[in-house]
């Protein structure tokens, strides 16, 4: 069997996860040619000079017309108004998928533009970096990670699990999951971690008494691991917030509560209680080194990346 | 000149940052002859395999009869019992210092238990890992890390020199600063995000409807970022919560305040409050790495350290 997985895969959008899939299909030899599509010119030059496809062009429905698979990687308030730009010129049989960090809303978006003889297949790999674009993306980006499919009702077995393949040969791990509990699961996992790695370092920086640059200099003991999350991607992260309101405000919720009951044991003095929190929660690490989603090394590897004869 | 700057060491406290101290001691030649003590027999047997220093003793008092450097590393709420047993034994002239994350209290506890012929000056390094005990030390933890020191009214200019140059050849940045400000420096750069780790890992794995499971698996998404701080030594952060309450209280209140603020714009779907925010906030991570307080690498150089061939 031949390593081929679609004749064409036209890649909508290629920031961070479009030029990482680009990477990752060239690489694997899995299309035998690649559309790379983005809405802007300066983009789409770079990802030209990068040699990221074998076709370019700013027309996403020019793009897709022979595709076999589209994969739309835009921000997710983008999702509706690509699929009404492609949705005329989709090739009957192709397969629609995403890469957005919200299903239900991608969804309620795409769905209704979309033409009923094309198989539409909701997906959000769990991979990426603080950093975005074309010069951001690496073909490693998917190995080991979690890719989450949310197919609808009345999804072909056969689209589903050609999708699925597609996604293993760029190194994922694939499970499904409804659309809605993704949505809650991701709202605590990405969404909640994000927004308060934002706001840790806003509050940080708003200090009168504490200059940025004390906040910077000692950064290393602490406050530098959220300042990774707080780079990330502005425009992905407000629509993810737009798009993800119901769920981010319940863990808002939840989160704060909890913060307001730790507030009223460090004011109590109640140290058996914080010790209680802190030994709980470093089980999860181990947890989570366990599963293989964290490196095994101290501080995150860092000593080995700074040092790397080491 | 040597390169001894003291003839002899007493390390009271064996963790981290202890055993830290007497591997750069000895690789550099720093002391003559380390001392080692701690309260715990299995700790010190296990400080004694593995060669960190010159002699051993359960009896800090014993420790620092002919110590010139006394370097007290325990958790801070234990700062004032230290000083209490080894203040009857101290040499006349002997440098006594400290390395906890608060300095008011530890000053509060150790200060009026001190003879006036000894120099004790506060310090602090800010340097560390997720990791804790003997075993879990380096001599490269402080390379290129500020460690601050908080000298009293009256401190002997040449005290001061000497311990300073003591942290330098440990590969430190010194700075001196005022205890009080370096607790409200710490309780932003530091003691809030510890809190702020503890919590949101604590949030997650309290959820009903998303299992402790997927929050493992799914946590490439940026939930794992927090959980390497909130796997940090539980009775260190208690003392620290309990130890600079006053701070950490105050950069609480102005967190959740911020975070109100935050929760209102998704609420009303602000998207302009929010890409403000996640825009001024990806500059800071820029001057960390500008500051050499962080790898300049995606994602923590996590890519390195998993695959270290690369």
């Amino acid at each position: 069997m031949s390593k081929i997985h679609f004749d064409t895969i036209a890649l909508i959008g290629i920031g961070l996860i479009g030029s990482s899939l680009a990477r990752v299909i060239k690489r694997e030899g899995l299309a035998g040619h690649i559309v790379v599509s983005t809405r802007s010119e300066s983009t789409l030059a770079r990802a030209q000079q990068l040699g990221l496809g074998d076709s370019y062009t700013l027309d996403s429905a020019e793009a897709v017309k022979s595709a076999d698979l589209v994969i739309v990687s835009v921000p997710v308030g983008s999702s509706g108004a690509i699929a009404r730009q492609i949705a005329g010129s989709l090739k009957p049989g192709a397969i629609v998928t995403d890469v957005g960090s919200t299903k239900g809303s991608v969804i309620a978006q795409m769905q209704p533009e979309l033409p009923a003889n094309v198989h539409f297949i909701p997906g959000h790999p769990l991979a990426g970096t603080e950093y975005s674009g074309p010069d951001a993306g690496f073909a490693e980006l998917f190995a080991n990670r979690w890719c989450i499919l949310t197919p609808l009702e009345g999804t072909e077995p056969a689209a589903l699990s050609r999708l699925t393949k597609f996604w293993q040969a760029c190194g994922s791990r694939l499970d499904t999951m409804d659309p809605v509990h993704h949505d809650r699961v991701l709202a605590i996992v990405s969404h909640l971690p994000h927004l308060i790695a934002y706001n840790i370092v806003g509050t940080a920086s708003d200090l009168e008494e504490v200059t940025n640059s004390e906040v910077i200099k000692y950064s290393a003991s602490g406050f530098r691991d959220f300042t990774r999350l707080a780079a990330s991607d502005p425009t992905m992260w407000r629509d993810v917030c737009l798009h993800n309101k119901e769920a981010i405000l319940e863990m808002l919720a939840r989160f704060s509560e909890d913060l307001a009951s730790l507030q009223r044991s460090v004011r109590w003095g109640d140290g058996d209680a914080l010790f209680d929190l802190f030994t709980r929660t470093r089980a999860v690490r181990r947890g989570i080194i366990d599963a293989g989603q964290e490196v095994d090394a101290p501080d995150f590897g860092r000593q080995q990346a700074s040092h790397p004869s080491k």
